[in-house]
């Protein structure tokens, strides 16, 4: 089989960067492009570009070539790229953090198992018991770290998980706690959230109560990168359902659970598979 | 024909309301139910009932038939109903407010053209000229009322042209003005306004470039009744469309154009069809 | 607590039917009327009502009650009614069928776990052992009944554990094998099938790549009833997804186990509802 | 300004034909890409490619410099290419064959009118005068072409209009008569039609009545291009509503008109974006 690699491309638009940068893959590296996909940003003329291709059987890693190659030196320097490198035969880990509602992690689960999302699910950790039956169902591990008054303690402990499983995405499926932005900054653009709302428009507590309240005729819910300000992160997916007027609140919630499984399994999907940009905080996707 | 009517009826719940209030239909004013909608909002206990029914041919008219009828202070006194009755036979007039933007202005035009929207439209009134050509393509009347300094005045002559019309219903089909308070208040529960945006995710001026900036994957936007807080009235109607992260603001605007349309339609439609209660600063819709 | 009733109700249509059922609950029985719904079928004439009810803590059964009124004898002749009733206290309970493919049965046991679906699965019947574990990881009983050349002597087997489990409705959730009619007139009305595909458009075998093949821009998946003519049974629920159409067949494939699992749930949940009447090949759903 | 250029290719799939376009178009033509979309589908081996550029100013026309370049001519051989090369700047006519059913008629004049469409409205001709009036109100020529014994004879003076008024595309927007295969053929791959229906499901006359008697909870409408097999043609857009069940046939109908407009609109789209290929009956749509 023929190495398989991806690359990531950003930079300042400008006349004839694809055609060097497919020129470089073919001539250069010997490579045969698969899929290209790239988008100019009008209103900031920054361009990006996503890129999966093969080389042949017995070449080097990519990287190594890269830092050998005079012509992609060069390339850098002219378009002063910022690029990053896949191997897209190393398959992420991820861990889930969950507390105790069950339906983004048994969607979560189901959706590694059956092929959907790429990756393998490292570790469940939780600051509650009630889901340790749930990853003992899949043969899962699971570590419960409470939250009491030590949050340092707590994450310093989450941490040590997460290097221990060797874990790359950290996934808040309904973790219903606040991280500490010391814990944020160190995972930053790696830990996708599920908000149970249609963001910007219910941050905050209890959305659904609020969403009832206001009497909205759709009701959403929001996978999203986590940030210091955690209802403020780019936005990776979102879908809607609507709403019955005259249904409870606890209509709404059930309603939500639907939405918010997908949101998280689309938007982990899309960080999985590496289409995502970040710029000015917002995602551009490619 | 037998006289068609309808009433609408809301209450404190308690047993016995739906028995109450088909037997009096059926058995003192001898008329036959065609439709039958109700709800009970559990939170607040109160009830909420919409019934269409027809009268034998030669009824005196329902307003007089239920003055006389001692069964009904009865019922009224009982259960301490609001009530109101409707005669369907009655086509409900609107005027349309409009400013530059005609695309809600077509569809409002032909959606009654072709029966859709069961109303006249009695004029089309607007603070500017542009689109007085598509009110006479389809000569219907137009009235151009600049704002300037004078909003007092202004409103005045809008005042006093939807008298002279018998317009029941105001439709903001992006009127791009303020309205007064007093004005409002005057109208209350009669004007139908569209956002142009997810409310209440993206309050206040262009609300398609705060969601190009926010990076949200889906946009929409909402009819509601107007009230002294412009973006805070009860909603009617809502609906969003996908839009792809990498599209320009002015592709976000194209794609919120069809929106807008459908949801004004939808939203004057349940207004029209008297489907609509009003209760805590939202709509129950039945 | 009040016993709570339902009582389902189809007739030719004529004036004064939902005042005498109202009236007959609410003065004969002492009920209190909770919900109705009702809906008149303008080509055939034909009233359909479904009504949910309290009567006083001390009644008789419900059916009891009915036999013994003079009342009740006088209205089923007046309107020539076909009527059920139930008793909402007793959960029905269903069996699974299944073959190799488990989105489905996942799907029904979590949404039954977490109440969605108000029922009992009684247990898991398959004609494959590959799907044992899943109903282990739940602790559900399971049962294989291979089919080889002997299919009567198969369903027999089914049968007996229906009938041993108490089954009320039997659910195809992706059983791969065609059922004789014996077997279907013998569950007739109580066989709910998802068929992998948007009927009527692809009937029979690999929807997925027929649609594929036909280079439809929606895929979709429909629940209904099983009948002798397995792709004919009166339609409970349908949806669709949007396929891009330069995907390949197994991504259609992929796309569709949402589809499926969804309206397995929502067209289940109609029918364990009693939302359902069945009327010349269709459903009415209330 | 920079003339605009845009090139479609097809062939069959094989390494490096990205590269050797996106260097010809950089390096032989001096141009800069602006866009750039492919596929490759894996059934068949086949490569589909679509691109936007930009040359420098002074350059001859497109097709002029690609005849007399040889590189061009050696790419054409190596990859044994299909191609075709398009000056977005001439804006491409449309006629509109209508009936005497406006909805989609109006939808194609208004969404002209606002820019979606990128297009010139040559002409509206028709087999009945009922939609003469609409084409007045946007003063559009009219012609009046009756359907009688001479099939033939009314199809050459559609022929004659469409070629007096230099169409490139022929838009049926609800055109009720059967055209012949000879004037099929002659305008292959030009003639974008609405079917009133979820193709492949409800084919013939009357899909609506079909789908209300079938009992379908969603009904839906596809735009393909028009073929001898008229409902066979290749599918270029189709979309859904769903429909409460109880609704009448009336009720079907009418909300099936949003969805026609719809398609028509987007499929038509697609097709002067010459974002479609035509292969093996489906539509490729980059």
């Amino acid at each position: 089989m023929n190495p398989l690699y991806e690359i990531k491309i950003s930079c300042r638009d400008r006349p004839g960067i694809i055609a060097a940068v497919t020129r470089f893959i073919h001539h250069e590296l010997g490579g045969n492009i698969l899929d290209l996909n790239h988008h100019s940003e009008e209103e900031g003329h920054i361009f990006f570009l996503l890129s999966r291709f093969t080389l042949p059987p017995e070449s080097e890693p990519l990287l190594h070539l890269l830092n050998e190659q005079p012509a992609f030196q060069e390339l850098k320097r002219t378009y002063d790229w910022s690029f990053s490198v896949y191997d897209p035969a190393l398959k992420p880990k991820i861990a889930l953090l969950v507390s105790t509602t069950d339906h983004c992690l048994y969607e979560l689960i189901l959706k590694v198992q059956e092929g959907y999302l790429d990756t393998e699910i490292a570790c469940v950790l939780s600051n509650h018991t009630t889901l340790e039956r749930v990853a003992r169902q899949f043969d899962l591990p699971f570590h419960y770290f409470p939250t009491g008054d030590d949050r340092a303690g707590q994450e310093a402990l989450l941490d040590e998980a997460l290097r221990r499983y060797n874990v790359d995405t950290v996934v808040l499926a309904r973790y219903m706690q606040i991280l500490s932005n010391e814990f944020i900054r160190r995972w930053e653009g790696r830990i996708v959230n599920v908000h149970h709302g249609f963001l910007p428009a219910f941050k905050g507590a209890r959305p659904y109560h609020q969403a009832w309240k206001r009497g909205v005729k759709l009701i959403g819910a929001t996978a999203h990168y986590a940030t210091e300000d955690l209802d403020e992160g780019p936005i990776l997916y979102q879908d809607v359902a609507p709403v019955r007027n005259n249904l409870s609140v606890k209509a709404f919630i059930q309603s939500g659970r639907d939405i918010e499984r997908k949101v998280i399994v689309e938007g982990l999907k899309l960080h999985l598979e590496r289409r995502v940009f970040l710029y000015e905080g917002r995602t551009i996707i490619l």
